[in-house]
């Protein structure tokens, strides 16, 4: 088996639900965890089993519940976007297995601890990986990389700065930023390219499997969620982005940045603060953090932020994916 | 004379210096008002009279010195940008004019008072502006709208948020943006594609004019500096585009935004917090400041964001205005 | 004359009303400025006249008007405490005089610039004197010393770290305190101490001046203000302890100390940051600021902080100032 | 056993040392948890086994490490008043037992699930408590309470508003004072009341017990820590007040008060801000809580802070204790 081990880490939530389904065919995911955040911590664990036991997959991919809320802020969850459920649209049954007794952020510990060249990949609030890295600061060292959606390289959505993964936890997200790990970070900018419309539904229920019939019927809610919240006509899966980059890098243009979290800003508290100066000037190919002896330049990057993205490769590959299953 | 009545707010600065002339020329220009920001006071109020001698103006175009620090901050100056002097590169004599006695918020405050439909014009820090907006509250409605460069949409220079002249005086940069007035805003976003290179310092010298070859030694000298600080090989003139937005509109293409200034933030002080979540989502069309009912979104816009310059346009409106002086 | 010259800005305002009539009788009053405050401008610069009219002062004291609202926050005003012309209770005639054309920050830049060892006297917020400061910075090197009615050593009143009149305009006090001025801070740990009951308002009464009518009922309409909001059943003459202080230094015992004001907290905006470790140590005796090299200390005192009021001597001073008119 | 249960969590540190010594002796100490603070977390573990073992309590009284690092912010410690092992001082062997498997977290999360009516002590960074809050929110409702020795109801050490242990870990300890835990507050303006001199180091060492012996080293060198660093003559044993105050709750006079962690401001980061407005007006017994209606006025007290504290028969308490051991 030469499948990227990892652990994914997520909310779930619609978009979410498509990263599960990318990450469990493409990778060796050697557990979901789940963490409060689109929907309180029972509705995201329910929903994460749901998922698995659509795609056939809730025998060998445990599940383990996290933290049910943020490090300090209090829980903040998106019910216009996810409904009441955090999964809302589907007709899907109860799930019939249960989470892992095991706490999701001990789960992560110790699969670290034992698994080399490990990737985490995280799509809701940082809470369980900066509960991880206060409590085993030895993972730092151990895991390959950690690939999130969450942030943004420019606007936000929550606030005109604050990207709602990052708003929900920002402390936890400026632990995981500060800690030395190397973050793939999938924000807003890019997520917002990776849009869903009705003939991406279509295309869906095509594919004549369940697991496609449940894509289209979470695309059509949550299409709906939009217009109905932002008067938008599409629906944008940015939980998988971060699951997508892995599978195919090729999908993805990033640059290395500096990224921190913003924690006191009256106007900017969950802002991933980008520094994308050396990007930006009248000369772009020049490296700006070549010389740290001059003055207004950044630090030197913790980050690869994503820029761009090969939409219709990324729908396709979605669709091939929802045609393997079954 | 149906030019536009302004009064140019500067801390020259070599790209204050192309405002002045730009302005002078084309705009009824009641005055030149200093503030302390690329350099103390005393150098900017000397180097404006000396840019208005050089183009045979400082007869009929009074300066006014203002503040000489922010409202609250310490004074931030730039001198690796513009020299000692705040306008390093030309040989030009000291100025045989002198500032008027009254103070430059006095001025403003004045003309505002006396004059319809004035538009400001501020190049440096918002300090004089706020000022005047503090001791007489009445030129908020008087005002036709204030013209700026300062802010970014994106990114900053001085700090990875935030752009200098917001940066040295946030409190009054906030006070303006906040005060009711219309602000149009040429951020670093939009000045960075005002660039010139050394063709178009072979351009302004071959003009043969006094106020050509001035411009030709001040992009030398400002192109120089910015290589030595960031490795940079061309030279933006920011503040003239600000200038040349009223002379004329059809350079810049701009849209209407909600922006604050943070002062709080660790990271993000000085920041012009933009809100364009409604310029970036799949459906750029909508108009999501439509229902204010609906929760994610943002305030009704206080200002103009130029986001685009027809860069060869605006430097042939430079060169045809270097040309004409004399 | 040996009378200590001052101006005294204020924002009249009950207690405000005692520290004109303190230092019109004790001080040599150059001028008395208002500033928006504990009621609006307009209020409280009418208010100013008709107290200088109850004591037969509005020809030889002029009254200046200054900002109507603060550096950069919205104005609070105090309509609970003070009524809603600022100054309700006494029963008084609109005032026959008008305030001077001079704007007030003029008038205290002229004034400084030209008198010798001026104390100015500041019992609202410090917008004026910060945007004094602001316009003359030569007035730091000029002015004897600042003496505040403003923050406290302790805790706060308009919020648990803030008082009111720092709380209004924090940019302002924060100006004022780093400016280099000596400031003699009368915080609310010292003013609380000022408190005048029933029994006072008797012997205000049985003075039989109009001064002394005019301060009973004042007092008492402050009384049943504390009473209707906070259920207490004294009223403090906060403001009038700054004017006392000078008046006579033996009522007030204070400490050096440096005093900062935090612009940005999200519970502590607007508190007066005193660093008092070295008062509070097991060894009160021991100065902390001798060696600057240990870590844990502080920066070298900037103000006199009130900690200690004569209660009785205080209340004794205010009722013979009330005799001694008419 | 009647004899109140209570897990200790601690930084030894010579003070926590003491709080050892009290709670083994006088409380049902189910087991010592170490977090990183004083000293690094090896370190203090390291102290909280030779504690136990110098009472000879090492085989009853298990200890567990915990988080070696603060939640969010980087870890300081303090090394010039604990010296470099966080226990110089007395000469100890290094200790024969060592730590338990389990995590301090999960024994907390455990044993107050097991347990009821459990009290939490905590004298170091609110590191542990904040964590077992967040991994297991049901011990919100099953702890009775906990008793932390860390902010100040006034004045702070390690800045001018903030004490160590919370300054240390602001966002653990804003977690835990909202969390809905009752707090009593040992703050440093009740711990510098606990000075021990050397007369006390004296009484300790003619008790002619190991446990006095140790004890009067600890408090020599933490004499002579103070006088290097502060120029102070007396050690102040903050932690211990925090187990003294539940072995005797005569010995403090406390209020209840609501209390919150800055966790934004730039000079206040870390204090504790204390509402205690209703203690300080000019009629301290009103009850400004009764009526919510009223605008100035605070939230209902979330914490009891200790205000006074009896030294006399604090002392007699630890002499006590010391010369029991053995």
């Amino acid at each position: 088996m030469d499948k990227r081990k990892v652990i994914l880490d997520c909310d779930p939530g619609h978009d979410d639900a498509f990263a599960i389904m990318l990450a469990v065919q493409h990778l060796d995911v050697l557990g979901v965890t789940t963490v409060g955040g689109n929907s309180p911590l029972a509705n995201v664990t329910r929903n994460a089993l749901k998922v698995l036991e659509v795609i056939g997959h809730a025998d060998d991919v445990p599940v383990y519940a996290g933290h049910s809320c943020p490090m300090v802020a209090p829980l903040v969850t998106a019910p216009m976007f996810h409904g009441e459920s955090g999964l809302d649209g589907p007709v899907v049954p109860e799930p019939t297995h249960v989470a892992q007794a095991e706490h999701a952020v001990d789960f992560i510990c110790r699969t670290v601890m034992e698994q080399d060249d490990l990737t985490l990949i995280a799509t809701g609030p940082l809470t369980n990986i900066a509960a991880a890295i206060n409590r085993e600061p030895r993972i730092v060292e151990r895991v390959r990389e950690v690939c999130i959606m969450g942030g943004s390289v420019t606007y936000g959505n929550w606030t005109p700065t604050a990207e709602f993964n990052i708003y929900v936890d920002p402390e936890a997200a400026a632990r995981v930023f500060e800690s030395g790990l190397h973050v793939k970070m999938c924000g807003l900018n890019l997520t917002r390219q990776a849009a869903f419309d009705e003939g991406t539904v279509e295309r869906f229920r095509s594919l004549g499997t369940r697991a496609g019939d449940f894509a289209a019927d979470l695309t059509e809610f949550f299409i709906g969620a939009g217009r109905s919240v932002n008067d938008t006509h599409v629906g944008c899966m940015h939980d998988a982005c971060a699951v997508a980059w892995l599978v195919d890098p090729t999908l993805i243009r990033a640059v290395p940045m500096h990224i921190d979290v913003e924690l006191a800003g009256t106007l900017t508290r969950g802002m991933t603060v980008c520094d994308y100066r050396h990007l930006c000037g009248p000369d772009p190919a020049v490296d700006l953090y070549r010389d740290p002896l001059h003055a207004p330049r950044g630090k030197r990057p913790n980050a690869e932020a994503a820029l761009e993205l090969d939409h219709d490769r990324y729908v396709d590959l979605v669709c091939s994916t929802l045609e393997a299953y079954d």
